[in-house]
């Protein structure tokens, strides 16, 4: 069931804890004023208000809410309502100890934090179910209610019995018999031959920790049971509001902005209506130049919207900064706007904010927000939130156009798990996703649309599919990979990849059947340097940087595009390309400098005409980005860089911003964008 | 009450644990000759000799103490008895298991170490209690009884449930209902309500940690139990010597010697009838200079002579190097003397070592001691104490004189606790009390005297007052302060300050009026830098390096006096200056280097002739503290660098350790230290 | 008792575990072809084959383990078969949980990992009792079978009440009473004093942990205890195949291959038969040049040949990477045939290797093994390991050939535990094993064998003894060391020696006189150094640098070598030569660089003629070992650098490599070696 969020304006707006200053109502009513100055309107509520609606078991207190309801909707604002599962009262955990999760190491946790409640305890559940059909059956018609957030965040795992018990029924259905477990997980090894079901317990520091299979179908499991406890979540939710779509809120694993890792959000984006997330970026650091960091976002982005392929929303950001970091620095002027567009350009419809008023009192009172403490419009964050307000509004019908790519990418989250868990190679240089966003980067800075796909996609509408460091590699996939290309797909992947299966048993006979054919090659051995060796390659001519990883392969029938520079492998290919069917692939041994990637992706960017001429000129460090609706384009065309950049336009074009025509030379200052529009 | 200690000499000596040889008689008896050989008087008995005094529950051997007493007597020495809960025998942890410690993630403690009692159980206040009297009772009218020694360097926590029962007693008193404490606390974010008395836990890595209402008032809790415990300790001895002074050994935070951490000394402070404390600088080492130490040791030892505005003991420093430190290098030739003559110029009236003696086994062996292993007088750390010994012959007439300062520094333990725990800024850069210390170092290296106040103590006495840094202020510090400059006060103060009330809530409704009127100005934003990240301000035509925290505000009507050079604040004010009734404040909005401190009180020192012309002229790196008795002023010039220095004396002083006198150009050799003498 | 192996070959093969494959048949048919491809000729049977033998408790299965017996047999190999204690079946764990390890803090472990049991469990001892009876029965006449191998790797600790039982009995046979106890610990220091031996525990970090005496004693205990059950282990072979020899495999501690630590070896290796250990240096690493690295695998063979002075084994090592180093680099073509043959060079009969094959899932399916998962002999390393195995054919004549050393060195396992627990000088810089393959260095530079000795062992035999660092150095050591000196020994000792007895108490009333006598000073000092300071000396008008630690002593008797260039010992000595009896005893008072031990030790080289003129002139980083029999010498030339080097044999020799006479100027290829043979 796919549900669609009834509301033409792009959603600005956030998080609002009203349930925190019911003792003050004078804030509750400058909120109201703030909150038509600041041209927000859309605002999320309840998360994290149990206490305030259920103050004691079984009495609850709607009065407050139904009034903040009110007056959100007088000045024509909208209300995404939050299950307030994310956190607990205290009497609960105090009368059901059974909510608390237990540690990894097997230890019970005390009452306090957030994100904490066991996904298996029935009482939990109950109790959920109980305030969740509350919320449903008073809200459930309100006009103003437009979407629900499940919880928070969702993440983490329990290691209690409850859990035990529900990993070991997730295992024999999966499994039927304990043999087949036994057989998966290469039991016999170290003797860990499994004979009765009750043996199984999940991984831990104090107990089983080195069984690959074991620690990936736990991972499995934990994404499996947290969306049986969000399934029944919405339970009451789908019967009393059956045309409300339902989203929870997604993360990234920052400082890095690498794809959440405790859940698999490719399965989990499937029982959502809509793909909505929380992005904070370290804007302004010391370890990065900006336009890299934007380049992390954009790959982010990509592959969120991509789950769904539709536009996404962004639940959470921050107008300023986070108090999170290890530094919290203030975003410069100019960002907030540039970095709001960004996230539009790349398929969200909204900026949502965390959080519209600091709060007072405990660990995020210091957390960027559209309010500060000082309860005044004339500060800088404000305005900057306020200016956001006016450009969503002047670019609102970019809402529910889409972004088409003729390139992919595939992350795969149970790769990563695999790959991070496998003992061989380097833990120091594994970095898949990282090494996935610097082939993005290539397109990126050629404002090449790319989707991130995974896995169950289909691959046959893209004309390049770039698949590297896939060591965990099912059958399937390599199928599904070889027909892909002999039905004339580009493919290119790279090191480490093809070396297990799905329950993490390596492939035996050698580098699969398949993949021989598909890139002409019989890989034979993955060298891993020390992080001070290097290599290099040559590639028409030009000599780049390899570190961490080189393949040492057979050429079977493959043209080879580079080769060695040094080391007993000096002069064996390195980067090779081969014909399948109607098809090409290309295998990239070694990991490579980001000129490489820049040089190598050129090639195939002319070649398979997958750059679209958008007819604007510019320098490194400005990107353009695509939405494209039924008649027309917009060209998010934004500067990443602390310098005045000239761009060149060959045709004309209307910049929705500053609602002017754009045509020849122009002048960008630092972080400005320009979003503008071109009839198709 | 106050009681002070009945000796004229300064005291020289140190902890004596005879308990340790027993068995070793030729030993007990070389302690004797060499007491005397080393110039030492005055030995701490009895800590950690429980096991030596109650082999058994209600067993008292006090034979070998008696005998301790009179050999100490005999050669004139006094005795400081210590009581000797700072650790148990095994078999009152055996017996008594309660009065083990729980750990913060709630493991109960075996029965090992040491300071690690339960601050609550019972039956551990009465053991102690019993053996206290027994103390008394039996050595209260010994005429070498100078002083007694609670227990040994308090601190730690425990968190057992009787800990958690008077925790929440604690609470009761201090907010008489539950609601209080929501309020205070913050209590509906994340939905951390308490509805019942017993929900409240103390904080807990697996439990809550992040509120901050929650952890402060634990600390304080601490605080209060530790002290508590401490006047259950000494009920017996205020019973039966009542004009026997008490102290307990304060310690500082190693290695960078800032204000020991887990304890509100400024508290503690007004149940002791003296201040001691235990301080261990590392002399020598390969991050810092001499005089960079020597600033902070001078700063901590101010700070610790401020609570109690009397001279103070050094309970404990080592002859030599400790065995605790990452690397435990030995004093120098010259170091022993002049890092002694630093204490009593700073205001103690002791050099007390830990160690008399090198104990032969476990863990402190290798400690540096009076005594080492050769059982010699020979040795270089023999002769070293043997010659401070001489010295504080020489200078005993300073005994009980004191230290005049117009100028303030202000610390506030509690603000420094509340300031880390707050989430936002930069956990790497926070540093209040190195901030502290910096802002101290201009002070130092022109030889003016300052106290470290903490925020009870009166200010009026104070020319200029500086209280960087009080991210937590109450109102009723910032009325104190308003007043303190309306009345003729200069103060200065700094970003990250007026931020939260006393329970960790912000200020609402933007800066505190109260510091809008006293400094001029409304801050608006703190930006927080990342480490490589460099501002720069302009005062007086020289350009100064800012790095970590600027703040930015809105100046209503002060006087710039300093500018920004870079980012987006560019040419805003940095530092202002404010005239309110008869006073002036200053608000320095950056953190800068050393240089601009030091030009900054430079122009503030002349204004207000807060210095002293002692008429005695030297480079960087030599120092010049005074104490002040009714009649004379005695200048300590210590030389703390590695060269020879040459002053000049304006006038003719007596220098008491060489007895000789100084006037018109001198040298002093790498460490050496003069004691001059002055009438008033 | 000591039973020699019955076979004539150089050992070749590994662990083989067909119990992982039973399902795989073809799998198990192809490894018999492949061992003969490869020359192997040894395989490990069933470690960790626990839950194949007996999947159900009481249940057995040795039907597969007949057939593989039987397949090696047929290719004439032989079989090292393991008692599989290392890791238990889950339904032993879940029956009888005694069997887990309780962890320091006190923590119940869960089933999981391997070498993990508790070694006082009885029902364990009794399990595996019964096992390997079965093994002994059914396998102990197979003329395939050539020694036990005891469980695997043993290691670790348990503290579960059942050990701390066994620890107290163990103290109360070695102290007979509390009081010695109490005595020997320094039970005194912070009233440390037990009352009752159920007081005693294990060290904890939740507990004590700052007793030397007590951390000593507990590590002895440990090492006592695994001996005990090893021995219990052993019971059913010895009365069922008395004349099979038994070896368990030691370790080394990695990454800097540094003598194991958890356990004493010295102990262990009187109850073994034949000493067998798993080595796994990091070759190709960028931290150190080969040779360096070739220095530190020099030195431990040397150690572990030296516990019995016998020919020893290697068990395991790689012909590849490992899989658990933090980077997991490829053997570079020439490496595994050079460091093959180091490995006899310093008295090994064998080149074992884990693992014969890959495995197929689970933490260790990537580590390298002679067949890999393409389950192929045209693999590089496949080819790498039949070269070895041809080289092995080779030379086989040297088995049972022994080396003969005039230098020994030597190592105390105790004595470095008891230096790592000492609180004194600095944790970053002991080093006390590293300080020794320094020392060790300047010998396998000039290719002078060397044993490694152990505390018991006899120093007569060798004309040069270099013992530094011994901390801990009970009276009888110190007499052993004089009357070798008195009867012409030469001895090299260094500062931090004779501090401790056995028990870490210090010696009283200075520097031990025996000590004194021998190298005819007195120490006072030790100088700890900040990593960041320098210092030097003056050997033979030549200047050395000085860093960590500098002795500062009265010359009493002694000539002057060396002097320090700075500080206040400057001038003084640093290195001293004495004459006592008919021998000769060097301190070296300070940490130097290499430079000066190669200096220093050249002239003794000379003096003593501890070196062999073997007629080969070589350049740094080749080496050369030495193994003798009855009627040859066998030279073992080892080129380990990445340069050709130029080599001059001034006599003929024959390489039994290449089988082509080496004379005059010959030239070897990076990693090349030669083993050359010479009439005696
Ligand atoms: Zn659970
Ligand atoms: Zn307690
Ligand atoms: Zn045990």
């Amino acid at each position: 069931m796919i549900n669609k969020i009834k509301e033409t304006r792009l959603l600005h707006g956030g998080d609002y804890n009203p349930d925190q200053w019911l003792d003050y109502p004078e804030i509750l009513k400058d909120d109201v004023r703030l909150m038509k100055l600041s041209k927000t309107n859309t605002f999320t509520l309840g998360i994290f208000a149990w206490s305030a609606l259920e103050p004691k078991e079984g009495e609850f207190q709607f009065e407050w809410l139904d009034e903040v309801f009110s007056n959100i909707q007088e000045i024509g604002g909208k209300v995404i309502l939050a299950t307030p599962s994310g956190a607990r009262p205290a009497w609960l955990s105090n009368k059901y100890p059974e909510v608390l999760r237990t540690t990894e190491n097997r230890m019970k946790m005390h009452h306090g934090g957030r994100h904490n409640h066991c996904f298996s305890a029935p009482i939990y559940r109950e109790k959920v179910g109980i305030i969740n059909r509350k919320l449903a059956e008073r809200y459930g018609n309100h006009p103003a209610l437009l979407m629900w957030h499940i919880s928070n965040e969702y993440g983490g795992d329990c290691h209690c019995e409850l859990c035990q018990e529900n990993f070991r029924s997730w295992l024999q259905t999966k499994y039927a018999n304990l043999e087949n477990v036994n057989k998966a997980w290469w039991g016999p090894f170290w003797s860990h031959t499994y004979s009765d079901w009750s043996q199984i317990e999940s991984p831990s520091s104090i107990g089983e920790n080195a069984v690959h299979g074991l620690n990936l179908d736990w991972k499995r499991f934990v994404t499996a049971q947290t969306i049986d406890f969000y399934q029944q979540e919405i339970v009451p939710l789908r019967e009393m509001t059956p045309d409300i779509p339902i989203t929870t809120n997604f993360m990234a694993d920052t400082h890095d902005l690498i794809p959440f890792q405790s859940l698999n959000y490719s399965e989990f984006a499937k029982h959502v209506d809509i793909v909505s997330w929380d992005c904070y970026p370290a804007w302004h650091n010391d370890w990065e130049e900006t336009q890299d960091l934007a380049v992390k976002v954009g790959f982010i982005n990509d592959l969120y919207r991509s789950l769904k392929k539709q536009p996404f929303l962004i639940m959470e950001c921050t107008p300023s900064g986070v108090n999170w970091h290890d530094v919290n620095k203030a975003k410069r002027p100019g960002m907030h706007l540039l970095s709001s567009m960004q996230f539009i350009a790349h398929g969200s419809d909204s900026v949502l904010y965390f959080q519209w008023r600091k709060s007072r009192g405990s660990s995020e009172k210091f957390h960027g927000a559209v309010v500060d403490h000082d309860n005044s419009e004339h500060n800088r964050v404000f305005k900057d939130v306020a200016n956001v307000g006016d450009a969503l509004e002047k670019i609102a019908e970019v809402k529910n156009s889409m972004k088409h790519a003729k390139v992919a990418i595939l992350y795969d989250w149970e790769n990563n798990w695999a790959l991070n868990d496998a003992q061989g190679f380097s833990n120091q240089t594994k970095q898949y996703p990282q090494t996935l966003q610097k082939h993005y980067k290539s397109f990126w800075k050629k404002d090449i649309s790319v989707d991130i796909v995974t896995p169950e996609q289909d691959l046959s509408q893209y004309s390049l599919v770039i698949a590297p460091m896939l060591y965990m590699m099912p059958e399937e996939m390599m199928k599904k990979l070889r027909e892909y290309v002999e039905a004339g797909g580009t493919l290119v992947s790279s090191y480490i990849s093809g070396l297990v299966n799905e329950t993490d048993l390596t492939y035996l006979s050698g580098w699969p059947k398949d993949l021989q054919a598909i890139f002409g090659i019989d890989v034979k051995e993955t060298d891993t340097l020390y992080p001070k060796d290097r290599n290099a390659i040559v590639f028409k001519d030009k000599v780049y940087e390899v570190r961490d990883y080189c393949s040492i392969f057979e050429n079977k029938q493959a043209q080879a595009l580079a080769n060695y520079e040094m080391d007993f492998y000096k002069g064996q290919p390195a980067v090779v390309k081969n014909q399948l069917g109607k098809g090409t692939a290309y295998y990239i041994g070694a990991r490579t400098e980001q000129a490489f990637l820049d040089d190598f992706y050129d090639e195939l960017i002319k070649q398979l005409s997958v750059g679209e001429n958008m007819g604007i000129l510019h320098e490194e460090g400005v990107s353009i980005q695509i939405r494209e609706s039924e008649d027309d384009k917009y060209y998010f065309v934004m500067n990443f860089t602390e310098r005045v950049q000239k761009i060149k336009a060959v045709n004309e074009y209307i910049d929705l911003l500053s609602e002017r025509v754009l045509a020849g030379e122009a002048f960008m200052k630092p972080y400005e964008v320009f979003v503008l529009k071109m009839k198709k």
